[in-house]
């Protein structure tokens, strides 16, 4: 089977230039057939503070209501998209640029909750991925950029988290490639102690995973990002956390089952 | 040779979503293979002025900085190419968004002139257009849509005039499908007295053109449009304008030789 790597990269490297084109010409170094997927990053935020669009929260959660749902529409699938299309064109990377609309690729559905209206926020099941689209682009020797918006086949832009999106898309693929997916992020991988880089693990198992959350040395956002990791992992993917500045070094955290 | 028809929508169209979803649902009915080209209307400068971003004209010419390009690839690439990708899914019609970058379909360079820097302003080659890309997502039946944004090979988006981009993808494609170019607007077609609609031209030639532009009845915006227009259907293409509400009705101004 063909190798592909999934990378997915957030925030903070995308707000930044310099850090943006180390990524991508890391990513480029990486063997076989690529995949990039990318979240927004403090565009979204900043645009939103710019447009004097305000956070709406409900009960906690931030809610994607339809002003807000522009402005994802414009920064990840317009301008974050759009520039790292043309940045790896530069690097002589034949890219395209998709959303789940896009060919119809990701399907998806507003989120059903039983008290909370999520808004224009897009779930979706890994079946109704298209998978024959992607495959075509592939072996184009096209490289897809997905952002994190899907669409509900009703006419409407869907946001969806990113990490996920990355997630289904590997485990969409895994029958048909040898697939890896990285999650990239600011740390070296999980750490034990998130103020100490030498407390790096580099394996993680499921069942050391559920321990480290029930002791609490594990919380916040990692949680929902190593839900989605070990969902991929169970499927058959590889999955690795790490650096994105470190893209083709062996370090980070290695999922196990 | 299969049938494609090439539509241009511009502005007013865009603008309203009534109008907007007539216009799909025209489209979608007409026959054969279909490629839809899509202009930003005043959604980029309503977003400007949200932004605080200012136009920038030097001797009377907008220039595109790289503030106004970023508004442009956010509105264009983004909110106006997904709503509309979207919508047509909703359609029933698979769809892609595309701009200039995507798959390197639109290669493009900055504008040289001798005295005014355009600024990110890109014109491209009709035969550095990657048509092979584009026959291999029409033959998938899928339906591209594309902003009018291009890249310069070195990591920029460039913004690049919709009328022009949609008459170089109709010339590009000329030598493998019976082209028609069709560009809408907000008249029936061209009229001989811009305030009465009964002064339509059913025809124009480029000759009868070339009187009415020194006679002065033809002047402004629909100069360059019909420029355009000529320039692809001398190169073999059909060419009509007409109103974008009655894109399935026998009314407008076809270009004869």
């Amino acid at each position: 089977m063909d190798r592909l790597t999934v990378v997915k990269i957030g925030g903070q490297v995308i707000d930044d230039t310099v850090k943006l084109a180390h990524v991508l010409s890391g990513f480029l170094k990486l063997e076989g057939l690529k995949l990039l997927v990318h979240g927004g990053g403090k565009k979204a935020s900043e645009m939103s503070v710019r447009l004097g669009v305000k956070p709406r929260l409900v009960e906690g959660r931030r809610i994607t209501d339809e002003e807000s749902l522009e402005v994802v529409t414009m920064v990840y699938g317009g301008l974050v998209n759009k520039t790292i299309v043309a940045q790896l064109q530069s690097l002589g990377e034949n890219a395209i640029g998709l959303s789940g609309a896009d060919a119809n690729v990701i399907p998806a559905h507003k989120r059903a909750h039983a008290s909370i209206d999520y808004g224009y926020v897009g779930d979706f099941d890994v079946k109704d991925i298209n998978t024959a689209f992607i495959k075509t682009i592939l072996h184009q020797d096209i490289t897809p950029v997905f952002c994190a918006l899907t669409h509900d086949r009703k006419g409407s832009m869907l946001n969806t988290n990113a990490d996920t999106l990355a997630a289904g898309i590997a485990l969409s693929l895994a029958d048909a490639f040898d697939v890896t997916l990285i999650y990239c992020f600011e740390k070296a991988g999980v750490l034990l102690d998130i103020d100490d880089e030498s407390s790096l693990l580099e394996q993680l198992s499921f069942s050391h995973y559920q321990q480290l959350k029930r002791s609490g040395a594990i919380t916040d956002g990692m949680i929902p990002k190593l839900d989605n990791a070990f969902n991929a992992s169970k499927g058959g993917v590889n999955v690795t956390i790490k650096d994105a500045l470190n893209l083709n070094e062996d370090i980070g955290t290695a999922l196990t089952s």
